[in-house]
């Protein structure tokens, strides 16, 4: 074993380690991406210690620009990552000492890898948390946008995929709105527990050195230091909670595209996604296919495989740290990278939807979507609900067999089926008064959406 | 099809539901566990019908007078759930119309099902939620006191279930704690997004009936109304929420009962668990096994489990409702169970878990647990960290080759590895030095100990 | 504790159970489903240690007739099952040994609990993997049935859910009919690892008692014993992988009902289901809901949820028995009621499935579908196939933009794209061409899909 | 649009890809791994094609030199993998076009990117089954050498991590064994179903040119050509079986990595790993931690994680092709890479590891591990087994509060429990004597693993 290769844990072994085992072991492929991070955490951790007595102002001040520099090197490409110093902590440490010498050994003191990681994937995931907010909001504000222009487009409500009441495409906008706040609520309660630093906590029990942990999480933003190292070390809860929070923003965005894939389709036709956001076939010419949110709506199953990879990596784990925890990042980065994504190509695909307006008001005429409309004007008329549901049902099945909507109905028909209706009840037929009785808090009608977006803005 | 049991939507139907099928999409054999909800919601319906001019004061009066009559019979075991009337909802008016007749029919005006069972989902959820935050907090407390009794003890601490530093029995209980914390948290933060009303959302469009939903909300202990109806019905996104909040809370317990089964195991012998939380052998007569961590360990699984059918469930689901929701209480309702059941089962058992002092002081003195302290030793004695290191692995190895702890090894030993080392060496290498040193904000030293608890009390 | 209700291993106990303790660590609530397949067993067991003179003649006579009266006693839920006794063995032993006095005692000679329920699982496993298999054989005969009067049936094939080319109906139900056959090999597969024996394991190093393993093998239908003890009492792989196939088949039905519901969308309108396999709405009288295939794949969650539960069960457990594994059997015994149901449901509902031809008809002229047709056209005339797609691509175009079908684009019109278009083009875009024309192994051609019918029959 | 960038299917569409969706749906960067299988399968489609006479023979030997050129610049690095081409399909033909002109065109023929990239990553799929395989019995091997070596070494057996009875530490090993050949059972079940060639289906629907499907078939070595071409383009099934067994591989090494774990513990310290599969701090110097069994234990995580990432992907999904299914490629491929490197890391580690005799010696005398031989022994002396359960459990008692083991109980003190007891019972209480006596097929004795292992070589 070389001097120059030997691990800073070298001393109490006996054998080198298996070049196999080397490569399996280590962590520098993935963990390089938190290199800016990690020179963000050890360049407060040399301020603190220097502001503690352990570092001089030379040594502190060699430490800050060594690690700046190396940033740099980073950033253009330049650093040269070993295999054999195993991590991205060891790479730059490394790398400090050779430029700097002696002083960038005294570094580490005061802190282990085991806190030294804690933090830097903390630090990595504040800020991108703080990333995906930004995409959700952009999309957040092309759905208010698009709600606004369509708040008067009429549309079939579906249940069950079968036409149930009209409702408004602004209004239909709006609900996924509504759950890209739950997923922004989420993210930002997420991001309170993320926001804790584990720097001090040392191994696993703190450290004999009198560091100024409050100091140092201030300098790195942090709410405040954690409270037990133990915890500190091994705790990986941000990590599942995040990326629940992101299987959450998955499942909306699949459910979705589900309805964008629908509404492209040739039976529905409801809008038309810009030719930029497909692609075709290189076999069937006449093919445009809506990959944007097919892709989207399959890389759900991407992040919730990360949320399970996660849960079972860490259950039934005794304290404190153990190297299964490594295993904690990729999934992670992973994560993150394809929510970023996502919400971005929604976020710049949903601002050039094209929905069909006449397409969806014929669709919405033709599935007996007011016939709630026609028990309502019954009930107004004396009948009890639940007769006059049952008369509907009737209607609907004289609709079903003759091939026609219940206002095409004629009115003897009608009356045949009950005395109770008279003249007026084409009126309550119509998609734009059915649409625009739902006149509540939270209702289809054109009036509440505006509501709604105003609401949103404020 | 009798009209006594027919359907409430039959006139439409042509043929009678099959028998296999109306048992297959039955059901109220899981969901009767709502009707306490289900008559609080309703309830609440009546008297903002009321309030808002569509009910009577006598019809009012009827159906709450009706329901509270109902509430008791179902309390009683007296009530006679039907297969044929589907769910909760449809038996509940059913038996309120058998008691009250007409008026009983209006109760339904302005609401669905879809918005029925969606308040009712919330309102069971929001007071399971705070009976587990009271469990949670049962062992939470259990865990102070255990913590401030043993905040003196010492015992090995482990990363990679390899001695590491020493640490007090005390800090680790509080590595619990702190965990507990957190599930605390995500708890309330997710009860804030289950307070959320959806009735009013009525099918999935809203209601033309003007109803006063912040009047209903207000009785009903809800934050707020919720803002779209079709989100309203379909949303399900505190059920998985929840989930994930429960399913931390497994992975807490089942790295907790890890700890459990190894420290009852005669290798480690850290612990003893009284007779009455452990079951035997109907074959081997010596045996006492910890069943509770063992059993709480694997209920991880049912937990997790729960979590991921609750996001396959939802994954690619158009708008609003469908069928496939009904498939989102089972889940929930075991989650809730199990997850109390654990805590409870914890809350009873960690107050008479018996520390072995002894046997972890020893385990403590055997690992080479102070061979850190050792390394700083030598710093304070100008020695390089990294230096430090090397020089103490190597007295390491010395141990492990003589089996002897590093204060077993003479100073004359000591010295041939390293000529920095003094008589005053042996004062560094005891445990109570060790934990003693780690005095920092989340340390394990004791009266950091001490601190954290009574921050936790404060 | 009373003599009565002392537990089995009490002798090394100085505190009774807690009661608590008693309810959440029994399984009896449901584990008596076992009850057939124990007594099985230990019938087994009892002749078995006969044969080899551990038991009397009369004390194996006693012990058979006694389980076979308790087997009455359970069928006919005459049976009191107790909490105290733990579990469905010690529930049946202690009756057993009520009813015939010591020589119930000596049933339990050279076994133990852990290699007990091990048993009975696999004989449970066993007989219901052939319940499931011949629900299995249901649908597929139902699919082939409905094939065959379909073989001729245009509608449009899809990918992307954009029409793609025209299939036939009987080429698509041939589709789940493939993927069924597969699942069915599957469970085949998996049903040889289940029909080992554990039982001779005993609690997990095997007995003194010279047990003739084979013969109880031989008795109980089992293939061979278990070659290892340890393995034997701790193995669940095969409900792991019972579990596994059970999930491929929900995802079958997953992906079958998300086309029904789309085809008995308004939009679609491909198919009819019968009355009596769907329900209506409570709110909205015109609703006829699938909800048949809703819920089947709603259902898919639980499955999948069952797998990773038992996955999460096992992950990290040291051999042999852990009490862990009592989490076995509940996410087993509702993954198999949950497959049998849903395939029950779909064998039963198939036959009575009405295809719309006329629609699908319809639907396959509008979307170009013999575009990649007209591609071939070229290709023969000598065009290069890229150059054809390209050619192609600007037709449909032209049709995009004039809202016509290629076959309704003038020839002028189509030679003005390429001059290589003739009259004769207008053959290959009919339909029953294109359809007729793929008459390939596995193609869509009706006689293809007369001959995979045949070949699936035979 | 540039001609030379211009995307094969542009002739429909009036817009560029937009930049960000063309890198977002582009799949070359992780499916050019599939690039040998692809040119493999293109090769025995060309030269199918030429034996049907769609190609010339000099045109197929233009086609097979060209691709076999492409082969050699792939292995080199010399091929420049374009994003705009979005898949290593397209790369390569516009590469093989780029090279051989016009024939190269021909060679998309009767096929699509639906049923080639199907059947590349079978062929990838099964080569690397076999090479799993491989690595499953290299480790097989390994643990039939050390269990033979260790046929007699006694060590405690456990179940609830608590001493059970004795086992021999060969026999433990052959539990694992045993494992292992039901994963390579499993292997190669799921093998059978990956050996099918979907070549010939196309897109979704077969093709017009007279493919000869089975000579493809034979020189791909695949079994049988698919029976149903939509099934063919959208069937995954494979990919989820192999990754379930997969994952069941994963689950079996994480449980005999946390053995291995805590065998290495100080408190069990049952065996040595060499220092050269394991690592140290970077803090604590006298630290050697198994890295590659927690490692490996991690990463069930990861392999559970891909198995729940596909299923969800499949779940719901509409025939045919969906966008979607490009998300199947990187889960199987870390997948396989995993598993594969996980074996190799056990296969490698295992023949070294150091059983330490007397440490499991000296456990198993500790733990009442010959309870259950006490028991025997009384029942051979006609106490009836529940009673000698009893008797045995005071014994145990008396030796827990006395800090003794059985053995080092007088016969007066045993007396006074149970007068059945003579001078004899020192005899049944040793250790060998226990294990000798499990004599019996699958069971503990030192002969019957070696018959066992004699059995696995057979």
């Amino acid at each position: 074993m070389s001097s120059d290769t030997a691990k800073p844990w070298a001393g109490r072994f006996t054998q080198a380690t298996d070049a196999f085992v080397e490569a399996f072991t280590a962590s520098v492929d993935f963990d390089q991406r938190l290199a800016p991070y990690d020179i963000q955490g050890s360049l407060a951790h040399a301020r603190m210690l220097h502001k503690v007595g352990v570092l001089t102002e030379a040594e502190c001040k060699s430490i800050v620009d060594g690690l700046e520099a190396i940033a740099v090197e980073i950033e253009r490409g330049d650093f040269f990552w070993s295999v054999e110093l195993e991590d991205v902590h060891m790479n730059i440490e490394a790398r400090l000492t050779d430029r700097i010498g002696i002083a960038g050994k005294k570094l580490h003191t005061g802190r282990s890898r085991n806190d030294q990681v804690a933090t830097d994937v903390r630090l990595y995931l504040r800020a991108e948390i703080d990333a995906i907010v930004a995409e959700l909001d952009r999309l957040r504000q092309a759905l208010l946008d698009l709600a606004e222009r369509e708040a008067d487009t009429i549309m079939p409500g579906f249940t069950h995929l079968q036409v149930a009441q009209p409702v408004t495409f602004g209004h239909h906008m709006m609900a996924w709105f509504e759950m890209l706040c739950r997923d922004r609520e989420r993210l930002l309660d997420c991001r309170k527990r993320v926001n804790v630093m584990p720097l001090g906590a040392a191994a696993l029990a703190g450290t004999p050195y009198p560091l100024d942990r409050d100091y140092t999480a201030e300098l790195l933003g942090f709410e405040r230091p954690s409270y037990n190292s133990l915890d500190a070390v091994s705790d990986r809860d941000f990590a599942i909670e995040f990326t629940a929070a992101a299987s959450l923003i998955a499942v909306h965005l699949s459910r979705f595209s589900e309805e964008l894939v629908l509404w492209t389709s040739a039976q529905f036709a409801f809008i038309d996604l810009p030719d930029r956001f497909c692609t075709g076939s290189s076999i069937m010419p006449q093919k445009k296919n809506p990959d944007v949110p097919e892709l989207v709506r399959g890389k759900t199953g991407r992040v919730v495989g990360h949320l399970m990879s996660l849960i079972v990596l860490m259950k039934s784990q005794p304290l404190a740290y153990n190297k299964d925890n490594q295993e904690d990042k990729e999934p992670l980065f992973d994560t993150v990278d394809t929510i970023k994504n996502c919400l971005r190509a929604f976020a710049d695909m949903m601002p050039h939807v094209q929905p069909k307006r006449e397409r969806m008001y014929e669709a919405a005429k033709q599935g007996f979507a007011t016939a709630t409309d026609l028990a309502d004007y019954l009930v107004r008329k004396g009948v009890a609900f639940r007769d006059a549901h049952e008369i509907v049902g009737k209607a609907v099945r004289l609709g079903v067999e003759s091939s026609r909507d219940l206002a095409e109905i004629s009115l003897a028909e009608l009356q045949a089926i009950s005395p109770s209706i008279g003249e007026d009840v084409y009126g309550v037929l119509t998609l734009e008064g059915s649409v625009a009785a739902r006149d509540i808090l939270g209702g289809t009608a054109p009036n509440q959406v505006r509501a709604a977006i105003a609401r949103a803005r404020g």
